[in-house]
């Protein structure tokens, strides 16, 4: 079969649930001389390499040991047997839904032979790495579609965490071609993917050497059926519905403006919501015994310097010069003192800061565990591309502390920890998933430091009695970590909160106490965030939440609704008691709509609670109390109900309209 | 008498007071030619213009009419009759007193001739201009001295809020010499000046139009008696065990550090000051129909030029260029987003925020008033002279709050805002005073709107029932204004709240809303603040208690104290139920001190009270309560004695301690 033929025959099978179908049947161009040369180089080097393997089994048949997964063992062929092989023995059905393999941890084909004794796992696409394997060659497909029918020169093709892209340079050719050199591994054949949809296209960069070009990038999922695909469109089109953004917008809880691009402007209602939060986690603090601080916000470049900031993290970081140094001298007399002419940062965390805090005067012993919370304004210069709403921003606030303690003090912190977390996301409704991330390659400081810390974490973890996992060699280069994932009321995952180690900071700000026994001591120090970036959580909740927000965060808290226009005083009245407590009391005295309308414009707005307020309960002064769901709750004493409320509010139950 | 034995002549009386007597007498050294040539110059010019006036009063002697105050009239020879030669008339202790005269509002030396019909006012140290007029002598006093006993080349001398100072060259001489053309007006002789005390010695830069030069400043203060400086001196001392760089040192509020100069870095007990401060002005917002928002930090200078920041207010604002602006390309093809490359800049103030966000969607007259108030944190690049302690800072919050109203809401508005000043002042234990700045020269706008507002601001004064002044044409250029300064426990004057009225802003951002009839209108602005900046009330609230903080802002609510060990448990219990309430609850368990001096010790640090708990208390579950005063309250049960603390908390009452 001469190339051109095979060219032809490369129809895409994942393509036609795309709707290039039509046009790769209709319209397939000859291809260009270059990409025609191509195939031909990569024809004779996988017919020589084919060639080569079998000459390679042949010459020395080695019998080698496979370890399938369940423990079951199995004799295998050097440079012959194959893991679909060796899948077809287990299973049909494997054979065909396995995307790739894992042979002695290293990523291969399922076609590639096995060369020595082998520990074999299957990828399926159930699986992040198999879901990585299955969308990574997804982009393939777009990527071998957009070369041949757009003339398209490939750029990066990646999966990513819910599905795939691929760069393309669409403009006139440049010299030379890109030349896939992929390490895979990938899907044994297209027709693997069972549906494929194309979803975004928009244009990015490629940062050469040169003058950056800008390149298109167009997005896409796929799945290894279309029943499947169609189920991630419903899924989705929930999503959407829940989306931040919207519900932000509808609910006017916030806006952004390109004046000030990756800051959220917080309506008074994203505020109240904002404002709940801080206060949550303040009164976890009281409970808790951290100390809340305020540090600044500008910091000279010479604490970056200390911190290690300014070597590992600049790029990320607003930088400026103090004003007056640049300036020519003024011509008025009047500035008796000069500006200072320093480099001057934002603060993208509040660590450095609060090890000056430690630092600024002598400490000892008796202080520790010095935990110490800041809900400071961090920035970090985000590319504009990666900003989306509250999910990634230029300025946000943490739930961030930093705890000093002794080392025999770390393991009952880091349980203190763990229970903090807990605590907080059970009132916020998630389950979470904890994992433990050890020393990576190139970690800083005593091996035996870090031997005794990974064990306390692993100590702290056990006692904890929720499931872990072990990510070994992902621990910061400064310290072992436990990340957390919590998981929406939609099931998706997001990364929130987290609980560092630190051997470092300690180090470079030479942090010391004074021990029990006289003698100085170097604390360690724990990172740790609950919520994160409260903006972002406030995102996520209004996603999880669908915008129906609890009583105790809900901007929408009580409509009051009076029956007719005789009673508006009074609904005037009850709405202030309910301001006075402290709640958002609403009025609906729009005469002109029912009040059947009225209730249940109140409701479709989220307003957890009712009170209408008609002749019999402005005599008894009472509220006649709806939910949100619709329940009718009947007539309750007006000074009762907004203390109910209140109770409601500060319990933060996640059900006050089922219980009020 | 020669020049010579004039200069001998030249004893300064004051200087007595300030040590440099013997110097004086001892070794005044001859002095250079080119002072012995200006006091010539001066006494031929000095001579001159006494024949000149003698010369217009006889040629033609001209009675005019003087105004004497309290509403006296007299006849006087014009060219002749001085303000000194009618406060003689008046009484010899006027004379005597007096500092200065104001001759129809223009400053007049006591002993110029009046030229024509006059309104005289004379000025004693009693009031502001009386103090300017004796300091500013003073500073002359002052250079004399420098000049002829160090070889002082003299630059500025003025008066300022609390004294005086004069800045000196004292390196080699530069050619030429500073001839003081000062506009005076100044004492009748330094023989007034009974007391003159010298304070600090600094450094400060002269900036003319080449390279700055370092100058050296003295600074002083001075009074008519010897005994009103050392009035003055017990008052400093009393002032400086009350400074709030003290107090926050000593009692662990706050810190400052080179690394951010200009931002305070606030200890847990300073936070908690701080956070109960923000709580409180949240309580009246609530209650006033305020809303709070959460506005970015950082913003384009777009905004700044839209505003009019960029244009009168650039040189003291933060400004950096977006990161990757000026970035070398970099050579990872990763990033395929660009960053931003705008100008950006922290925001000095929050009123531009508030107009986007009013400006955002479509605003109807149903919404107005419409009060948005925002603790976002400002940035002002003051220069690193000015700063000192948290009376003047770099990074700062307000409890700033923007009104948008209508025009014919105004006046309630500024009543609103007249109330709340009042009762935030109550509770804080100020006296205040109001001041009405009208428009000034240059103002902007039309000049009905100008008549109008002022009117309207008048009618709020006048209905508030507080004494104020009048300041015609202090107004700012963009409305009028209230100027409120407030008196602490010291009787020190601070400005702290302002309401003013702004024009302006509504017009540069285009801001309307749809009115009644449904044509757009344009809103009136109202900036108001009643803290003003929340760090530096905090500096006034320290110095004014004297660090004796009210029960709702202290961060030394209780001391629990155990008799024995045996109740140390039980002592921690308490403890406990404090911190649960969320009240300050610390502990001196310390068994090597008395239990008497753990009391006292727990009163010098100024703990409101202290719960002792000895075998008694522990068996029934009560505590006994002793005041920072050494007041004995007795056995009370430990619930009801942590529900009356936070019943008084939650009051702000200023004096729990005796109401307990």
């Amino acid at each position: 079969m001469g190339l051109y033929q095979r060219w032809r025959r490369l129809r895409l099978p994942g393509l036609q649930a795309c709707g290039l179908h039509t046009a790769l049947e209709a319209a397939v161009p000859a291809p260009p001389a270059c990409l025609v040369e191509r195939l031909g180089l990569f024809e004779a080097l996988w017919a020589a390499q084919v060639k080569r393997l079998a000459g390679l089994a042949q010459k020395e048949p080695r019998t080698i040991r496979v370890a399938l997964p369940g423990g079951r063992r199995v004799e295998a062929v050097a440079w012959n047997t194959t893991p679909y092989q060796l899948a077809q023995q287990i299973s049909a059905t494997l054979a065909n839904t396995a995307v790739a393999a894992q042979v002695n941890g290293e990523p291969y084909d399922l076609e590639r032979p096995l060369e020595t004794d082998s520990d074999l796992r299957f990828l399926t696409f159930d699986s992040a790495e198999g879901k990585a394997v299955f969308w990574h060659s997804s982009a393939h497909v777009l990527g071998a579609a957009a070369e041949q029918l757009l003339g398209a020169v490939l750029c990066r093709g990646p999966s990513t965490e819910c599905g795939f892209y691929h760069d393309f340079f669409l403009g006139k050719e440049r010299c030379g071609m890109l030349v896939d050199l992929c390490r895979g591994p990938h899907l044994r054949h297209t027709g693997q993917i069972g549906g494929l949809k194309l979803l975004t296209n928009s244009s990015s960069l490629w940062k050469a050497s040169g003058a950056p070009e800008t390149l298109q990038r167009v997005s896409g999922v796929s799945f290894p059926t279309a029943e499947e695909l169609r189920a991630w469109e419903e899924w989705r089109k929930e999503a959407e519905s829940r989306d931040h953004r919207r519900i932000g917008k509808e609910q006017e809880l916030f806006f952004f403006h390109e004046l000030s691009p990756g800051s959220c402007f917080f309506l008074p209602r994203g505020t109240r919501v904002h404002n709940a939060l801080v206060s949550f986690i303040r009164a976890e603090y009281t409970r808790r015994g951290f100390s809340e601080v305020k540090t600044p916000i500008l910091f000279s470049t010479k604490l970056w310097e200390l911190s290690g900031h300014w070597e590992h993290y600049q790029e990320d970081m607003f930088a400026l010069q103090s004003p007056g140094s640049d300036r020519p001298t003024s011509s008025q007399s009047d500035h008796s003192t000069s500006h200072p002419t320093d480099t001057l940062a934002l603060k993208p965390m509040n660590c450095p800061a609060h090890c000056l805090m430690f630092a600024h005067r002598p400490r000892s012993w008796r202080e520790l565990p010095l935990r110490l919370a800041d809900f400071g304004a961090l920035h970090r210069a985000e590319a504009s591309g990666s900003l989306g709403g509250l999910t990634r921003l230029r300025c946000f606030q943490q739930d961030d502390a930093h705890i000093f303690c002794a080392p025999d003090q770390l393991e009952a912190e880091i349980r203190g920890c763990l229970g903090f977390l807990r605590s907080v996301y059970a009132v916020l409704g998630f389950s979470f998933r904890l994992a433990l991330s050890t020393r990576p390659a190139g970690f800083l400081g005593e091996p035996c430091l870090w031997d005794q810390a990974e064990q306390v974490l692993q100590q702290a973890l056990e006692g904890f009695g929720e499931p872990w996992d072990l990510h070994p060699g992902d621990g910061a280069f400064y310290g072992p970590k436990i990340d957390v994932h919590l998981h929406d009321a939609l099931g998706r995952p997001h990364q929130c909160g987290t609980i560092q180690l630190d051997f470092q900071l300690p180090l470079r700000f030479d942090l010391q106490y004074k021990g029990r026994a006289g003698a100085l001591e170097r604390p360690v120090l724990i990172h740790r965030a609950v919520l994160g970036s409260v903006e972002r959580m406030l995102g996520v909740l209004a996603e999880s939440c669908g915008g129906r927000w609890p009583l105790w965060l809900s901007p929408f808290q009580v409509m009051v609704i009076p029956v007719g226009t005789e009673q508006e005083d009074y609904a005037r009245e009850v709405q202030q008691s309910l301001q006075a407590a402290g709640l958002v009391g609403d009025l609906d005295a729009d005469s002109r709509q029912t009040l059947s309308r009225r209730v249940r414009g109140a409701q479709l707005a989220n307003y957890n609670f009712q009170f209408v307020v008609g002749q019999k309960e402005q005599s008894n002064r009472t509220v006649n109390v709806r939910t949100r769901d619709n329940r009718r709750l009947g007539e309750r004493d007006l000074t009762e109900a907004v203390g109910r409320l209140l109770e409601l509010q500060n319990t933060r139950v996640p059900n006050a309209e089922e219980i009020f």
